[in-house]
């Protein structure tokens, strides 16, 4: 049996930090000191954008190639790597606190489970939970919680996915994918538990004060990853290898398959803060879009990056005859589709104001990263 | 693909039976007409029942080989096959609706989950779903999607069992397992898109109108079918293949695999019914004991039944040198430990008097059934 990484500095760190998280609003819906951005606020700043909006639209809908600094995406872009390294932290102290390790034979389980939840990916979904949660206010540790659980539900689907009868990937995050570090058996109910798991974290009442919103966001990861979400994709997935799909078919099976997730992580902010439905559905447009650029520039990695710099095996997609946007476009205008993609969803944020700078940053993140 | 069966005559009398039902208390709590026992009811009939309390105790205690008969377990038991008929044939049909077949090529895998759960087996977690709710006088058509939900956990659980990596299992329910009627692959995704269905089900409105019971209904069935539960179990049990486990270790082992679920089956009508939490915990305790006694008449059947009666493959469990009550005890004792279980949660149902009959006549079903 592989060991697990033991809780080093760097957990101790994250600890001390989740733990002055906790002092903060436990009950886990917006804050009584109204830190959200009111209805004025939001009013006054899309009227000043309508001129710029309507310019997206126009290079959207024209198909142009624009790079992503023509239009204002890479703003306040700079603070994008630290953010995205202290919520890592901060999402790897919680999931270490909420895999813990039982007495008993079945530890070992407990152990596979943490090998492939922990110490590894960059933390996107958890990423936009703690994001789009702090626009409406909402403690950090409830989001954390929320932040761990999809990346419980991810980290089934890699598992899963890496399976000998799936997609035969020996290698994930640069180590041995789960079933090659334990055995297959044990990877199948790896993938089981780490779902279960998700769901429990979410219905539990440290999750949020509301019973109401935490069944919200069972039902609505559940949509996201269920046989109308992530499950449904994987098998469009592989019903179309080697069909040769069409673009609107791989958009589909795209947006089901990596898509739906990503657009709950985005919404999550939304279902903790209790807001509007309007807010919450411009945050599902922006995350249905940022994960649409995000996959399509997975697939040029995979075509075009090294093993060493993605940490899975390049190549492979392109070898199976996956059905991605870059084996029906070409690389050139996949890659202009996915800047496109990038700057309809910063759009979707503008009348979030500066406090969405962050996940401005990262749709153009999307676009440019080399891993 | 395998073309799944259509719904016929039985479905459609499900379905008229299952309309009749929604007009029942919409609420999902306890009626609003009192159908649920009183609590003087209850003590007085505690009051009665001391002496014969002890008696069981006694027996459970001494390990007598006392058969049901001798301690009255046999009484109702005549309405059992009736009452356990109506609920299969309800539960299908609220099964029917909770899968749909979606549009496009996806429709495989929806069409692979229905191949998983409709149309088998004895449907006894539903059965204690239904009969404990009904104990509390809860909406039949609310119980009947909890009851749907733990279906499909436990058709989830078959599924991966039976996987070449796992069980290696050719059949289930008299007919070929999902991973032969369709593929491994498919196979892989129809437990996970299950497991997440029936989470789904139990967030949504229509199962209870208290947002509260259906997030303790999420915390519950996953606490039972996660890694401290039915994951932790099959994981124990890959471990213990041809390691001798003692008794206490086998126990464990069951508790864990199969018990939890029965366990939290019996339950489920406690939490829909927000009843009382010494209610709930002679409920729990029922649920354990009857579950321990169907897994070790269930491993009877595989050491004494034939493939036609129980539609699994005979002497399997055997053969593989896996951890049962049979193979530690032998089948004599194995059987008397069972006739001590089904009378121990007979008595926890004591103080509801004659409303659990149908209960008490299932734990004599446990250790009679030839299937």
């Amino acid at each position: 049996m592989d060991k697990i990484p033991a809780s080093g500095t760097d957990s101790a760190a994250g600890l001390k930090q989740a733990d002055q998280l906790r002092s903060d609003n436990v009950t886990c819906g917006p804050s009584a000191t109204g830190r959200g951005d009111g209805g004025l606020f939001v009013r006054s700043r899309m009227a000043g954008r309508a001129g710029r909006s309507d310019l997206i639209a126009d290079v959207v809908n024209s198909g142009a190639d624009v790079a992503p600094a023509d239009i204002g995406l890479a703003r306040a872009g700079t603070d994008l790597p630290q953010a995205m390294s202290r919520v890592a932290e901060t999402v790897e102290t919680a999931l270490d606190h909420l895999l813990p390790v039982p007495e008993g034979a079945e530890a070992r389980l407990a152990e596979a489970m943490r090998y492939a939840t922990l110490g590894g990916g960059k933390r996107l979904r958890a990423f936009l939970v703690m994001e789009t949660a702090k626009l409406f206010a909402v403690s950090p540790t409830c989001a954390a919680r929320v932040a761990s659980a999809v990346e419980m539900l991810h980290a089934y689907s890699l598992v899963h996915d890496d399976l000998p009868a799936m997609d035969n990937d020996d290698l994930r995050r640069g180590k041995p994918s789960t079933h090659k570090a334990f055995d297959e058996a044990t990877a199948i109910l790896v993938g089981d538990a780490l779902q279960t798991r998700a769901f429990e974290v979410l219905a539990e009442p440290d999750t949020h004060s509301d019973p109401q919103a935490r069944c919200e966001l069972v039902t609505a990861l559940a949509a996201a990853a269920g046989a109308r979400g992530m499950c449904g994709g994987q098998m469009l997935d592989m019903l179309a290898e080697g069909e040769g799909l069409d673009g609107p078919a791989v958009t589909r099976l795209q947006a089901l398959k990596t898509g739906r997730l990503i657009q709950f992580s985005a919404e999550a902010g939304a279902i903790l803060g209790r807001a509007a439905p309007h807010r919450r559905h411009l945050l599902a447009a922006y995350g249905r879009d940022v994960g649409a650029a995000f996959q399509i520039a997975d697939d040029l990695l995979d075509t075009e990056g090294s093993t060493e710099e993605t940490g899975k095996t390049a190549g492979k997609d392109a070898a199976a005859g996956k059905a991605t946007m870059v084996a029906v476009l070409g690389p050139e205008r996949a890659r202009a589709q996915a800047e496109m993609l990038a700057a309809q969803a910063a759009k979707h944020l503008e009348s979030f104001g500066d406090k969405a700078s962050l996940l401005v940053a990262l749709a153009t993140f999307a676009v440019t990263r080399r891993n």
